[in-house]
């Protein structure tokens, strides 16, 4: 087939839209290790699980056996307000760099949430309402998950109940205000709601909070409230199924047209994204029928798979949910301040961590200054004002992209661009006015977390 | 032909675009007046605009005969970066309004401007790089046009001298950094750069600035400075060229699925989102072709049309620019605060007036907390945060659709989604605390201004 002249921005019609979702886990060999119940260390059941999750989410997290989900009609049809999203070849960024590679990004920040955080938020709420429940709480720090939870909720006239930490809630009021436009109650975490918010209050009178303690009263207020369940924004493999959307529709696109991408790269902070994105195409990988590079950017600041351990840990600093093997920090590892909110996590998706075990994956870490640079030349020339978790991915598709100049070949590049940076501007400012600092923690910093990880045999 | 199914979301391919913009003045029996110099008040010539405007925008403000301007290569490049852009079936918000009236929005938000604003500024930027300047200089209240031009001139390669109302700057340190990102400088108005700033920082020591003051700086500062020009975001027929864009692609998408709007609406503060979008409409019904209504939808805080007078006035409070016929409030009318930035405006475009004054053309004026609750509703159900300008569309487009559900009539509705409200959340945060007032100006209020409108014979 003659290669079609490729079109700076590739939507897909809605006819030729995924109507489901890509499991991965079905296809690998070596599957992702099972979650464990964290007081026991026995391999987490579906009933115990049931009083916190949605039940059909419990049933996509436990499944590492079927391909493919179905993607029920109101979410399909939810879907087309935001999506397909454009897959767009980055001609202004190949040209600006004089390199001989064909770069493109799946750029999923066209929504109002920013992200692609919505894909998979859609699908909880879907759930949680066939299930019959009134609402569903959750955790946010930046506030895109929980932007994009109220949006899903608002649609399917379900409650939003957010605890959104203290000193974000303070500091970015926007984001609150957009939540609360979709009729989401945000709560500033720790609160008087839960034991634990008042526990961690008495004992830290006007501290700023922070994501464990967020996620631990948003469980404690699911688990004791008629109708209610808890909801999380990434990590979970039932996540990665939704985002798959990502990358099938990214495959569809580039099969399209005869593209096949050298290297896919995107930025991984819990993985959803990341794991979406590559999912088909790591499928081909794994069975066998094509090979592709694919990188993980991480933080310099938070460098789960450059610099931890693969081991089970908890999956919250509160330590109430359950054990997950996957390259941790420690869930005691605090990172440094970094703006990149989205990517401050000590841990990585499971499935994730197995794919870079076995070396079908790499993974690089940047440093926050130089990914800043980045984000500035993509805006540039590509108009996007891009978040700062999003250019991680840049930097290091900038990087690739310099490489096949050096050496002349002509890669394809695939990279994900996760979401917008309208709401990451005081970031930006420091960045502009030179006070951005890099923050490398030092191997004591890394190592200190790890005596602390549970001892599962 | 029978009617295919319409998508949620219209996306022209690229070989759809429009390769010319349409130039509605070229088909009206009576033509806008002509701009007059505000000290002769003889017609304005091309060479007297030239010390301050480029050379090809002036020809393009002074033809009221051409029809068609073709879109030169560069510009329609930088179109395909993030046009076009989609004609939106509003299938959720029918189905909440449970209204036999179809609902379609061209939705202009989905850029980092996050308006309309980019397609004349990438526009003017491109007619001054031929020119062979080295910058631009304009002003900013709320910051669209302000980081669209930044945008616009980062791409070229241009300098670019923003003037940002100081309490904007102060206020919406945001959108002060998005430009910055851009690399455009960034002053607060009145600054100590200009003569006219100084002056007015000496008389008013302490002052926040207005659009009038940054607009003398602005002009200043360009007709002194070797190499560069002065360019406006809107009220102008130049600005409203290039916004035909907006209302061609919108026709293109339309005529392809066999769909003819019955009325088609926008809001209007300068005019050029409004008059873009429905230029070719009009184009039809002014040669008689076919037939539309058309609404523009102001704040009833600022309402040029629907109490306004039709007549010569300044465009700006500094009274720099020329005179220009047109519905005005009178120069030195001081909107009340008001959170549509965008809408805050004394006058109206002058092709847009002289269609008004033919009753070619409608107008409503609309309360901004009827506004705020329509953008509310509309967010929840269609998922894009509308911007507070936009809204004012949308509330009328809600009303439409209420009096089809009356009656029982199936008309098509299309309005303009001119952008989103990402740094609109203080307005947002205000009406969801019930803070936010109505301001409606007393006739004697409206009346005084009249007295000082230019004596033109």
């Amino acid at each position: 087939m003659s290669q079609k002249e490729i079109p700076y921005k590739i939507y897909l019609e809605e006819s030729e839209m995924p109507t489901a979702w890509y499991n991965l886990r079905a296809d690998m060999k070596n599957k992702p290790a099972p979650l464990l119940n964290a007081a026991t260390h026995e391999r987490m059941t579906a009933e115990e699980l049931a009083g916190v999750f949605c039940e059909e989410l419990i049933r996509q997290e436990l499944d590492d056996q079927n391909p493919y989900y179905e993607i029920p009609k109101a979410i399909r049809d939810f879907y087309k307000m935001y999506r397909p999203s454009p897959l767009v070849r980055a001609y202004c960024l190949e040209e600006k760099l004089q390199t001989p590679a064909k770069i493109y990004y799946k750029f999923e920040g066209n929504n109002t949430s920013g992200s692609h955080k919505l894909n998979s938020a859609i699908a909880q709420a879907y759930y949680a309402k066939q299930q019959g429940l009134t609402g569903v709480t959750t955790e946010t720090g930046a506030g895109q998950w929980g932007t994009a939870l109220s949006m899903a909720c608002s649609y399917f006239g379900l409650d939003c109940k957010v605890y959104m930490v203290k000193c974000s809630y303070e500091q970015k009021p926007f984001r609150r205000e957009v939540m609360r436009t979709y009729g989401a109650s945000v709560t500033p975490s720790p609160s008087m709601e839960t034991a634990v918010g008042r526990k961690i209050l008495a004992e830290h009178p006007g501290t700023g909070g922070s994501l464990g303690c967020a996620i631990s009263e948003a469980v404690e207020k699911a688990s004791q409230t008629e109708g209610y369940r808890y909801v999380l924004g990434s990590v979970l493999n039932q996540v990665m199924l939704h985002q798959s959307i990502i990358g099938l529709e990214t495959k569809t696109a580039m099969d399209k047209y005869g593209i096949k991408p050298d290297v896919i790269i995107g930025c991984a902070g819990g993985g959803s994204n990341l794991g979406g994105l590559i999912a088909p195409f790591m499928g081909e990988k794994v069975r066998g029928e094509a090979d592709y590079r694919f990188i993980a950017v991480e933080p310099a600041s938070c460098p789960s798979f450059t610099r931890g351990v693969y081991a089970y840990d908890y999956c919250d600093t509160g330590m109430v949910c359950p054990l997950s093997k996957m390259y941790t920090l420690g869930s005691g590892f605090m990172p440094a301040a970094n703006h990149s909110g989205g990517l401050r996590y000590h841990g990585m998706n499971s499935t994730l961590s197995q794919l870079y075990a076995d070396g079908l994956m790499e993974a690089v870490s940047v440093k926050q200054t130089d990914v800043f640079a980045a984000a500035e030349d993509f805006a540039r020339v590509e108009g996007i004002l891009p978040a700062p978790e999003s250019s991680h991915a840049i930097r290091v598709a900038i990087d690739e992209a310099m490489k096949c100049k050096e050496t002349g070949e002509e890669k394809t590049i695939l990279f994900g661009l996760t979401g917008t940076g309208y709401f990451d501007m005081l970031a930006y400012e420091k960045f502009h006015d030179g006070k951005m600092t890099d923050y490398i923690p030092t191997d004591e910093e890394i190592r200190k977390n790890f005596d602390k990880l549970p001892k599962v045999q």
